[in-house]
């Protein structure tokens, strides 16, 4: 084989080495990820049923388990190239400071006004809703980056954008509201009383935060209810985790053009699309028997639904407005904390990867607040990019891994995604400061209750 | 001459492309900016009467008039390889949305944490402190951009770093304050309790919002009474300019790699370091003889010293701490309004750009804060980039000029500075969202008011 060139610090791809078709990680599934199900008749639900919620293009991405690449529409791949390549950089600042002989490689989203790679799929979902004729379009917001990012694609295509942002975030992030105003999007507090579901959460738990889950319950039947809106959703869904695959396939190119071989793999999980996306032809090659990979999610400790959750079926929001989907779970009840990481909140995880983990092809684990910070701000101060909370779940993951090869003296390469900075997140930066940050750790009593929503339908 | 490769929508250029000299624009000068002087002789100030305030290094670079070209420090070059290059970006979106037949393409200097140009000379000046055996630096900043830039390049050479932040953006930009501090910064409201200065000007202006000038004298004291400490300033500075020549320098070598042909260079103008940085190797070739270029200078109606101040020495800072400068002026007791344009509030304006202005070797031109916010959020939403409220100042002059070019048919291509992100300047984009932005214009006895300060010593 011809010797390489030299990769340089940061890794940019030419635009005629952009990918231009998503990979569809199910095509090479040998089990699939199990379908959502209705919750009435408990039955596989069909395009029709989700025609009300869902744009017909997306439903149709949703159910297709077979289709290994699917082309890129030009008007996406023009926006994509505001923003795209984004680089993959390798980490020699943090490789030094933590005197390791592993390689450490990062992929980073965050050079972008939305601040992480969610852009990625809100345009393709702004798109797709523009080609049907749709007026507008409705979602939830947790750390307020997918918002951002559905508010800029919508800008984009001239679409309305209605948004329904998590309490804690609300408050704790009104600049993220301005930029999404900015891009001319209505952003509402969740649990609002604005909608029936919003109402009776906010009867039944009086002065709550709010959770991924309610703010999805709320948009679901806001969407329903408007002639000419439907719904969207940031993460969790097939369809999601495809248009991110956009990262994962930028970033093998990047590595097949210099000779990278990546030994692990590390991201951030919360409903599962940076990681699904990021992970995904080489996943593909470790499902096809070419390659193999160690693929690691880092979830927080305070919401820990690979590493302590149940793979059944739940509800995918609090309101059990949404179809049924089989996941790793921690019950639709559940409610976490005012954990910082918004992002990472969400009560279940992609079915992709929720098969995925269950048949072992990838390990999890979780990690406290503060120790995350920690290895922010060592990361920070080195590389020199503020991360988002989310991020550094998967910093520290990898940090913990390269100090693991420095004790062994293996030289493993490791890949992280880097998905988003954390300019927006500076009150729980401010807190972590003053050393006033506290961590949160479910019991299991805390998890119980939050099982003891999950619906009984022996699947 | 071999027809160039099309050029990408973005530019970056290769590791091996970047410049690995600053280009000192004064080598080409004719004229010299005019020395600063020592206020008790009037006399050009000496090497070793600079040397209590400044890094010795950092004096050599200023007092230089003749080297054109001044090696990158190794160390300097790994930092900027973080961050650098910054994207060539053809705005085609933006020429869309006129439609113009002007060619408008924008070197963006946003993307790294600091969110803006001053990293360039921020990591520079850092180096000569530590490279020195110093143990620390003072610094001022108005919209925290420089501040934040110098925490980080302090935190990467381990150096301590005292910041006096203007108090009306330390007030209104808490995050900034954050991100200094989690770069291992101190940082203080000016005018503050602390300094002589600072209760001086507390009690002959209560309730001062403050201003570039008083927080530089407050940042100077310091140092000077401090073993072991320097101060370094983020703009004005032949130094600065000189750093910041790095933009320019690889502006140039995209357009020369891809046969781009600039006619107008476009820049906000504050102390003027981004603009003159940007200009520095196009001003270079038009003081040479060897091509034409219109450069204009933008800057805040609020704040006008290029359009209406008076071309004269007068002293740098509030508290007459610092030497005296030529240059274009307020006069040092101008306290503008609090414009949202933290930035490009100083009084004063770099004696480099002061002398190629007053020869007509460049235009200036003024807008008003809604006009600006007005350009800002267009921009925005078709490039994709929430830009620095300072940074939409250039924006605006783009805009005019592209429409012109409309109205007149001429296909001129214009590159202008995007000096930063606004990310931190969302109180401002609030109030604008809001629609409770005010517009500020001294009067001509607000400005006269200001003259009055200018010292009397006939130069």
């Amino acid at each position: 084989m011809a010797k390489k060139e030299a990769a340089p610090y940061k890794i940019y791809l030419t635009e005629n080495e952009l990918p231009t078709s998503w990979y569809n990680l199910r095509a090479d599934m040998k089990t699939k990820p199990a379908p959502f199900l209705h919750p009435g008749t408990l039955k596989p639900l069909k395009f029709e049923e989700m025609q009300p919620i869902f744009c017909d293009e997306l439903i149709k991405q949703e159910l297709d388990n077979d289709t290994p690449y699917i082309p890129i529409p030009e008007p996406i791949m023009d926006f994509y190239k505001m923003y795209r390549p984004s680089p993959l950089v390798h980490a020699e600042f943090l490789e030094k400071l933590l005197d390791t002989p592993a390689k450490i490689y990062y992929k980073f989203e965050g050079n972008n006004t939305s601040g992480s790679h969610k852009l990625n799929s809100a345009i393709a979902q702004a798109y797709y809703a523009k080609q049907q004729g749709l007026k507008g379009v409705t979602t939830e917001t947790g750390a307020g980056q997918w918002g951002t990012a559905l508010s800029m694609a919508c800008s984009y295509f001239d679409l309305d954008c209605k948004v329904f942002m998590v309490k804690v975030s609300y408050e704790q992030k009104p600049f993220r509201r301005e930029v999404m105003r900015t891009y001319g999007a209505n952003v509402t507090p969740s649990p609002s009383m604005e909608t029936e579901v919003g109402r009776r959460i906010n009867a039944e738990h009086p002065g709550t935060t709010g959770s991924l889950g309610c703010a999805i319950s709320e948009a679901v039947e806001v969407a329903v209810g408007t002639p000419g809106y439907r719904y969207v959703l940031g993460s969790v869904l097939n369809q999601v985790l495809l248009h991110q695959s956009v990262i994962g396939l930028e970033t093998k190119a990047a590595c097949d053009k210099y000779g990278i071989e990546p030994d692990i793999i590390i991201g951030c999980a919360g409903g599962g699309s940076n990681l699904g996306g990021l992970i995904a032809p080489f996943m593909g090659e470790k499902l096809r028997g070419e390659k193999d990979y160690r693929f690691i999610a880092v979830e927080p400790a305070s919401c820990p639904s690979f590493t302590r959750g149940k793979y059944v079926y739940d509800f995918a929001d609090t309101g059990k407005v949404c179809p049924m989907a089989k996941m790793y779970t921690l019950g639709h009840d559940f409610i976490p904390s005012a954990n910082h990481a918004g992002g990472l909140r969400y009560h279940g995880m992609s079915p992709v990867l929720s098969e995925l983990y269950d048949e072992g092809l990838m390990e999890a684990r979780s990690y406290e607040q503060t120790a995350v910070f920690d290895a922010a701000v060592k990361f920070a101060r080195v590389e020199g990019i503020l991360p988002a909370p989310e991020s550094a779940h998967a910093i520290k993951g990898a940090i913990d891994e390269a100090i693991r090869c420095r004790e062994t003296g293996e030289e493993r390469t490791i890949i992280f995604g880097l998905t988003g900075t954390g300019y927006f997140d500076l009150v729980a930066y401010q807190k972590y400061n003053d050393g006033q940050m506290s961590d949160y750790i479910p019991t299991d009593e805390d998890l119980e209750k939050g099982f003891a929503s999950i619906p009984n339908i022996g699947l």
